[in-house]
């Protein structure tokens, strides 16, 4: 069968369904295989920790690599992972990292604007890339990172956390089960009050606001709630003229989706207040609401659902899994991808799809984004 | 000083008055004047219950006449509130309630497409008007009630409970304080799941579908919350069209607010599934939760705020008081308004403002609205 690229996105939209109803759990790789993918950490910032002491806790990632222009730290990091010091790169000599055996892919935790850049370097080295989100600052990069891996036959997964976490599939499982009929509505926020000194604030490496950092969550979960590819959006947006830190980014951001089915969503982000991630499915038979739905840990679903034998069951399921039990799934199903030559739940096209929508928000809003 | 409870609850919530408008207190007339303002009731479904209901606990008003379509409820009811035979009208002949001493003013809790023929037959009668929300279903509808009522130098309030009500005024308080900073975002949504047989199905008596009914506690909230006027609004709306509830009125709506500081809005409706009312308050200092915010009692205000001496203090502020205390507190401050010669706090204007951003958001969902 040969599918063109269209096929492809339009197999992997219709595949979404069947993906989060069906392989709900990352597998375990211990149980059918004893190699470890070897990954290269670009950028040792905090989302990399979390990463890095995500793979202790899989049977099939480890660390092997670091890319870093803090050399001090570097060693550091190397030393807890058991990472030879020849397997240690700066910016400048990273592409020789396709010299060494003892990395099969990377992870590229590097603010936003970097995320095309050494995905692509990464790809002509020859390494499969797992990128963090938002995937690039615009839909040109994010179309060249998925060339780039193309071209390079290596796998590109974008790091979205919550498509590999219990919580929030089992809200999409319960959702695709009918437990509150048709999902009529959505509400969703995810803000936080960033500080002064953040690269976030800084739209050349940021490529954007609390949009592209933490709205992006939103957005997203819209998306994989309900199935479907938003049909139109609009949004306003708006940053205090007198607050030093939105200079350059945006402040505040609300927007509204509507879905082919009719589903209609609104959200909000931030990053001038604090903004707990959550949202709240309405549905004709019933609701969810996962509150906080982003974060780390701590994630709780409540709901309401109907059932064969009682259509008013509520439920309230906190989820006890400790950070970083997000990284370890999300490195765990990668590294099970790479290893069976299997497609990621989140490959460059879900990314772009965000990258699309992201643009089309800031234009509503009056932000020109190209 | 010795404060009676009275007096302490008058002067607790005076310190709102500044913030809200002038008169958040309904202030309780036993103190100054015996004289109760006599209600004649027009319509007697759901809401009127709570209203009569609500008159018993107050010291300045009662329930002395009413219209209905249905003399047996009608003699019930009289029965109840000590209403005299002579004094229960029909549609027919209630402008006879112009003769009718017993009367002050009308409380209209018609369908809503009944609203503006009846306040403009009361205030022709003479009588003073509080007027269920919506006001009307037309932006020139509610004109010419304002018109009739000034014509007929009679006051008019819209009965928007929340003006009124402790919980909600104490989320304004806070906001006015500057508990939680400068205000970035609101998220709000109102909605049910509709029963099958109800007149608001029916767009020729209720004007609207749920936007109208319950959405509008959300707009309206977005307005008393920054104590703003909307700069722009854009929507989206659906309704099923297997659904045969959504025939003649929508089913969801969707949109989002831009006000004039910069505030950013979000909020979603519907007729098609249970929506707890309630509104969230994003601020640079912190946030204010009210769940549940609409509804007749039980309502419970959640924060984390700013005070000189502590930057995170929370609140957990469940409100006690019981059904029909908002009504009380309603009715209260619309017979002070009478009997003292006072501007209600949510005249027609009010009323207006939201019809007209109730038309704008039919507008940019696509659904035709005069």
């Amino acid at each position: 069968m040969n599918l063109t690229r269209r096929d492809f996105t339009k197999f992997s939209t219709l595949a979404l369904a069947a993906q989060f109803g069906q392989q709900l759990t990352p597998e375990l790789l211990a149980q059918t295989s004893g190699r470890k993918v070897g990954y290269c950490i670009i950028g040792l910032g905090r989302i990399a920790d979390h990463f890095m002491r995500g793979t202790l806790d899989t049977n099939n990632s480890k660390v092997t690599a670091l890319v870093s222009g803090h050399p001090d730290k570097a060693a550091q990091i190397a030393e807890k992972y058991g990472v030879p010091k020849s397997s240690i790169y700066n910016y400048e000599n990273m592409d020789a990292i396709r010299d060494n055996k003892s990395v099969d892919a990377v992870y590229v935790a590097l603010p936003n604007s970097m995320h095309a850049e050494y995905t692509i370097r990464s790809a002509k080295a020859g390494k499969h890339v797992l990128c963090e989100k938002p995937m690039a600052v615009s839909v040109a990069e994010a179309q060249s990172m998925i060339e780039a891996c193309k071209s390079a036959n290596v796998k590109l997964m974008i790091a979205y956390r919550c498509h590999y976490e219990t919580t929030n599939l089992r809200a999409v499982k319960l959702i695709r089960d009918g437990a509150i009929g048709q999902v009529q509505s959505i509400q969703s926020a995810f803000g936080f009050n960033c500080g002064p000194n953040e690269w976030r604030l800084d739209k050349p490496l940021a490529g954007g606001g609390p949009l592209m950092d933490v709205g992006i969550y939103c957005l997203n979960a819209t998306r994989y709630l309900t199935g479907e590819e938003p049909a139109e959006i609009s949004a306003y947006a708006f940053s205090n003229p007198l607050d030093p830190r939105f200079k350059t980014v945006e402040e505040n951001v609300s927007w509204v989706t509507k879905f082919p089915s009719g589903v209609v969503a609104s959200c909000n982000t931030t990053y001038g207040a604090q903004m707990d991630g959550y949202f709240h499915v309405y549905g004709s038979k019933g609701w969810i609401d996962v509150n906080p739905a982003f974060v780390y840990d701590g994630l709780r679903l409540t709901a309401q659902i109907a059932t064969p034998d009682n259509p008013y069951v509520t439920l309230d399921e906190p989820n006890s899994e400790k950070d970083p039990i997000h990284f370890s799934k999300e490195a765990d199903h990668f590294s099970n991808c790479i290893l069976h030559n299997l497609e990621p739940k989140t490959p460059g096209e879900e990314g772009l799809q965000d990258m699309k929508y992201i643009r089309d928000i800031y234009r509503s809003a009056g932000i020109a984004k190209s």
